[in-house]
């Protein structure tokens, strides 16, 4: 065959793989809007189950309804895997308020999770305001001992990713307690994580470190409009006395899972593909967005493959991981048992950032396969799918991290994602049925490549031109 | 000057037109996001005023309030251009049902705009469902004859641009009286233009066109939820009887206007570039999304151009349509003046598609001037807007079209969209701050490369590497 000829059959062959993939991309997004079932799992994760936070008895629920659901799917293999985790639990409603010229101001304000209680009659004390650990070193514990430490950094607005905004001053909320305490606190409020303002206070996981049990001091969030209150109180020269009251508590380690299924490779069995969510919850609204989109979508991954007559080349997982929230242990479980067994993961996607308008997916993988991915993006085009960076993927699969593993995270629109986070109204209502829907038919689609043509094989991709 | 040396400096120049342009889009997107004043127009508008149906005194009001805060923005001129408009008003709530099998199922109605009246009795008879007019067609007189047809025909759900979705099947709610009357039936319903099940019944505009008045049947939509039932009754082989009750009516034209303002250009003050979103809006929600949003980011537009310092070549205008829902009176009155007075438009970019997280544009221009629009495209990168095509621009926009002119719209995304457009949900709440903002600035930046670059002048343009 002369060079022209075996230019055109390259292309040809070429043409014909992109036009199949096409078509296969197009019958995934048409059975994910028009015959979904994601919105309808999510319905019942939500509405008939609600917040599953590790431990609880709605997290065992939500384990057996989602084996259940696996089970009728028709795949290779369903099962449990047996994971440890924390159970720590809210109590009652807490109560928050401060006094300040002769006046009292109600706040709404939820524990954070991990800490500890307050007495039975709350703690009360003065209030120190800091926006940045920065600003409390400078402040001293002359300064902090015996008052409530209220951080009040805001989450920057300009950012266009509001998960960089979150990451810019989540630490307050992770270890605000621990830095404060070491200055002799007492308590600490911290601004909710969120960029809009409103009424509810967000929760979320806190770590007391290496302190000591009698150094563990409580700590709590406040609303966005509460804090944005006190510190204009403060501002004006009050002195104000906070006053907050909660009844937590830590318990032993407790027995649950990560529910796990699979579609057994065809061809290439010993090559593992992971999708998944977590989920557990916070405990505060359904937790819908966070992560019952993620968990519903990746269960959704596989019913679309058998429902579009995909049989893959590859052992394709789904994993409901356990415990992302407040301890990890499900992510490290699975990874851990994963290694044990020398099972060759070759690719894993989260889906843990809110169930809205899928723009694309962030990658943790080499060059090599994000050139490959690159030759995909024009069959992603007609979805609006456009986003294909490097950069972080999700909680859950990290601990699969090796040199080889291509690890995923859907990225969603980011916008409302913290309007809801760890929220009382992280609710199902919050979540629009296409948004949801596009995701599954999104995440279907990447690992629908990765399967046809693996990792690390530029080779035999098709040259696609945008 | 050798090659070498004249090729350094022209990539020396462009390299710094790219920079100072990247940096200049930086400080948009900052302003907007951090001290946007679109959110609190928006507020004003929305929860002070309400609906403003052209002809209503909400309407007025609509048009003293945004004229007043362009007012305060310092442009150079402010100013209101005078137009006639129909005035259609609801009446009362109203009223339907459905009778089968014995039972009485009640229905979420609403008059479609433009619609006649029932009788103070209301209008009761049989029912026959058609999915199109070719079904309607096929049925003939004598299955139509003293009828109210259902138009059921629902909005295609595995299209990702929801508009496209609702193009198709809009007609049925446009023109579906004039079809039906023409055989014989005495009343239309439509199934509500909503992808979602839910029980909001939409609105929107209905014409009778050269039917004469004796022929002008009472047209009405309801909700997705009651069509689903009536749906299943018919098919469950119930023959229902449907009654409703409406007490709209049309009135004589009455004067009403654009709001315009404008910033005169520094270089070529002939030169003309409108950007502007509608003002009226249906009156069963408070028109957030349509069109308050595109109403708020069109004034947000000049107000970031003159807070960020820029100093436009050419004469920037912002125009308030009046009447865009039942008749585009205001449109054409602006396009009518604008063509009288001799004014060169060469650019005119409308916001009329939700409030959502922008995702680009569409443009109806050259194929040179979508060419050096191309040439943005990576200054837009850091912002999320990928979407850069020709297609449709505004309606209100639509009448200054010509050879020469750029007509674009913004483009956000538009999953949500149609679960509140013309309905009683399309209220403030529904708008996140964030993806309004980004739209403002989105919009800015378009029009901020527009007026430093011209149109039809890919020479000046600088030239981006992606």
């Amino acid at each position: 065959m002369n060079r022209i000829a075996a230019t055109f059959f390259t292309f040809l062959s070429i043409s014909l793989f992109a036009q199949d993939d096409a078509a296969t991309l197009k019958n995934i997004y048409k059975q994910s809007l028009t015959n979904g079932q994601s919105y309808a799992w999510l319905d019942h994760l939500s509405n008939e189950i609600g917040g599953r936070l590790s431990g609880s008895l709605n997290a065992q629920k939500a384990v057996e309804y989602t084996k259940a659901e696996l089970e009728k799917l028709g795949l290779d293999k369903v099962w449990l895997q047996e994971v440890m985790v924390p159970k720590w639990v809210r109590g009652e409603k807490e109560v928050g308020y401060f006094m300040a010229n002769g006046k009292k101001y109600e706040v709404n304000i939820c524990a954070l999770g991990g800490s500890t209680a307050t007495s039975d009659k709350g703690l009360q004390a003065k209030v120190v305001e800091v926006k940045s650990f920065e600003e409390l070193a400078e402040l001293g514990e002359e300064n902090v001992k015996g008052k409530i430490v209220f951080f009040n950094g805001a989450m920057q607005a300009d950012l266009i990713n509001t998960f960089e905004a979150y990451g810019g001053c989540s630490k307050q909320r992770y270890a605000g307690a621990y830095e404060a305490s070491k200055l002799g606190a007492v308590g600490v409020i911290v601004r909710s994580l969120n960029l809009r303002q409103d009424d509810f206070p967000h929760t979320g996981s806190m770590g007391y470190l290496d302190l000591p049990e009698d150094k563990r001091i409580p700590s709590a969030a406040i609303s966005t409009n509460d804090a944005k209150k006190l510190s204009e109180i403060i501002a004006s020269g009050a002195n104000p006395e906070f006053y907050f009251k909660q009844s937590c508590k830590q318990y032993d380690d407790v027995l649950s899972y990560n529910v796990i299924g699979e579609i057994t490779g065809s061809e290439f069995p010993d090559e593992y593909m992971v999708v998944g969510g977590h989920l557990d919850s916070w405990d505060l609204g359904d937790g819908s967005h966070d992560d019952g989109a993620g968990v519903v979508q990746s269960m959704e991954v596989l019913r679309l493959l058998k429902e579009s007559g995909i049989k893959p080349k590859r052992s394709i997982r789904v994993v409901l991981f356990m415990n992302e929230e407040n301890g990890l242990r499900g992510g490290r479980k699975y990874a851990e048992v994963a290694k044990e067994k020398g099972e060759n993961h070759i690719f894993a996607l989260e889906s843990d950032s809110g169930g809205f308008t899928p723009r694309g997916f962030s990658f943790d993988c080499s060059d090599a396969n994000l050139a490959q991915i690159e030759q995909w993006r024009s069959l992603f085009k007609p979805y609006l799918i456009h986003f294909f960076e490097k950069g972080y993927s999700g909680a859950d699969i990290g601990p699969l991290k090796n040199d080889n593993i291509v690890l995923a995270g859907l990225r969603p629109d980011s916008q409302r994602y913290f309007d809801y986070h760890h929220a009382s109204n992280d609710t199902f209502d919050a979540v629009n049925k296409r948004e949801l829907e596009l995701g599954a038919a999104t995440m279907t689609s990447l690992v629908y490549l990765f399967d046809k043509y693996g990792v690390n094989q530029i080779k035999n991709a098709p040259q696609i031109k945008d």
